[in-house]
């Protein structure tokens, strides 16, 4: 019987785990199944041959369930490129030796629009060399940018965690009547999602005051007007920006805090654009200004998961093998929305070639003329990715999470 | 029939609201008692007569319950020093003619060891014009440095924050296999125990490794060989670090960022240590480093709070207006422990002046020789103050808090 094999790859998130859940309960329902291996640091661990037996690991229904709500990549990550085969055949065979050598029927790659790259060229040499490996993926990503589903696993939960950080700071800085500005930064390249979640918070709020994202030039000048304007109305503003806030000469309000370093796919390493605007607002308003990093928190707080998320997650998983399983190869699964209320989608697979290094930026009509605020149709598409809570099981007081190795 | 007064001074904590309901819960069930009023925004709310109504805002028994688990100081704050009364006077008019037109008889006001300076110099000058206002005080900070208690309320919640934010980290920094080193900075001027906190963390998971606190004189060679160390070990170093370590000759690793501000105690305002320690890693070693700084969510995580923590914030309040009923005045209700397991404590009030303007710091039989550990007393001393989860009510996907002032 042949096997299936899964590695995880690119930033982590609070939901990977759900999927990779979801594949393991989808393959042991299956009897045309052996065993379940997963790579480990993602494909490095099928170059390298380090693969471990999921079956023997998630044998007790305990630790599926202890793993659906772990953060993070329970069996590691990894940010490699690989270069095309006609370039560096030595790495594809040494991948597709090792697949053999496990018997891997079916293999299954979890990760965003750059690993869904890997996914894309694995699946071509697959059949270039006539192998009947199916190669698949399952979408992970917390910045939401990945294209042809409604929205990537991983970003709720994030959002989740965004919305709650915001409520809970506002509550924090409104303690005092003195002018005072706080900017807080969130993750996001290029694409504004995870900022604009913080949308449902002004919802509940009022704050943050201000919300700018990438997908439109930032301009000290009307910032500081904003912030100036916000600040006759109440004693206290907080702003949301994106990492990536652009000028419109596209450079980085953020400058590279590690100049000239890039991974292996060209991004740059950013930090910093809530610091320019904090010392920005110091020399021209004068008043007490702070910048707020929500750095790594925003992606690994599995203790504020939203269950929305972590079900999807799963279910996508668990989509992307079963297609595998009925002879499909090169596809990642998605998922559509079918309705906002009552809330509901629909999975299916799609050529991975319709996902691979693109991104999903969001619409300019969802954001306000003046850019500094996002409009009703985002609230509508965000509120029920946030919704459900996980519950968690804590040991020691602390969340108990899963190590699927040392 | 006379009336309570309460304000809140100081930092915001996740207990602090806690603190409050305990008084009004205390006040409610006394029959001496007519209305409990809240001043807004510490004792300048008592100085401008900003004065709100908590017997009528808080009426409904589930308003009660809202506010223990609602971050922040929930009648706003100040970081106001008064003056001696021999130098102004006036203002210690002011505050007493304020009293006596809202008819209080006991003032109950919520605090660090600076806001305890405030309760001292009131209720010294009470005594001098012969009020029989009863001046009292209920601890409140995150630090933990408040001396004539085995703990502070607040302390507890925002070590839980600490504890499952390095959890959570750990889990995300351990995906990659290649060397790094991260850093996280927490809140901690002189007193480093809240940085030691995550020793909870390192007894579940091994990370982080490495804890250095303001106690011990920070050594850049002696830290730079613990990290090599570490890294020979382990793929990916945590390092946590209080933003107060200091050099031995004095100054502070994190440079303050806003050079020569400082709070109206003299305390300058600082940042940076981590970020500091991020360069010096990257020149030294010159693997991958990175500086989170924990900021202001860890004194604003409503979502985690310690059970424990709560309810000892609650009956310290109780405490302080019982006490008040019985005729005393400027003291300070405390806790002291009785037993660590079963966890138990028990509750008096001590003469203020053992308690302003003073400092507890960690021992340093409880910081390991080489200094950057903490031993087996700091654990079994934090341990049941970090216990039990609060269950938080939400409200569209977010917790439910109260607004008792716009």
């Amino acid at each position: 019987m042949k096997n299936v094999l899964v590695a995880q790859s690119g930033g982590p998130s609070v939901a990977i785990n759900a999927t990779l859940a979801g594949i393991f309960e989808r393959a042991v329902t299956s009897k045309d199944i052996g065993h379940v291996f997963g790579a480990l640091y993602g494909i490095k661990g099928i170059i390298n041959d380090n693969i471990i037996n999921l079956s023997k690991k998630l044998a007790n229904p305990s630790a599926v369930k202890q793993l659906i709500s772990t953060p993070s990549s329970a069996l590691g990550s990894c940010r490699i490129k690989l270069k095309d085969h006609k370039e560096d055949p030595h790495t594809y065979k040494t991948i597709f030796n090792n697949l053999s050598k496990h018997n891997i029927g079916w293999f299954v790659y979890i990760g965003g629009n750059d690993s869904m790259d890997t996914v894309l060229k694995l699946a071509n040499y697959a059949k270039s060399i006539g192998s009947d490996i199916s190669i698949m993926g399952a979408p992970k990503t917390i910045d939401n940018d990945l294209c042809g589903m409604d929205h990537s696993p991983g970003f709720g939960s994030a959002a989740k965690y965004i919305c709650t950080t915001f409520l809970e700071l506002w509550y924090d800085i409104k303690a005092y009547d003195v002018p005072a500005v706080t900017i807080v930064e969130v993750m996001g390249r290029h694409a504004g999602w995870l900022t604009a979640s913080c949308a449902l918070t002004k919802l509940n709020c009022g704050a943050p005051q201000l919300i700018y994202l990438p997908e439109v030039p930032f301009d000290n000048k009307c910032f500081i007007d904003d912030v100036r304007e916000n600040l006759s109305y109440y004693p206290t503003v907080l702003v949301a920006v994106s990492e990536g806030i652009k000028h419109a000469s596209g450079s980085f309000v953020g400058e590279s805090e590690q100049s000239g370093v890039a991974d292996a796919f060209g991004h740059k390493y950013l930090s910093g654009a809530a610091r320019v605007l904090e010392s920005l607002v110091r020399k021209e308003i004068g008043c007490k200004a702070r910048a707020i990093d929500l750095s790594l928190m925003q992606r690994s707080a599995g203790h504020l998961a939203s269950s929305n998320d972590l079900t999807e997650a799963r279910l996508l998983g668990a989509t992307a093998l079963d297609r595998a399983l009925n002879g499909v190869s090169g596809e990642v699964s998605v998922l559509h929305r079918v309705s906002d209320s009552p809330y509901s989608v629909s999975y299916d697979t799609v050529p991975v070639s319709e996902i691979a290094n693109q991104e999903k930026l969001v619409p300019r009509e969802w954001i306000n003329k003046r850019g500094n605020n996002v409009t009703q149709d985002m609230i509508r598409y965000l509120t029920p990715l946030v919704g459900g809570e996980i519950g968690i099981q804590t040991h020691d007081s602390m969340p108990s999470y899963i190590d699927l190795h040392p």
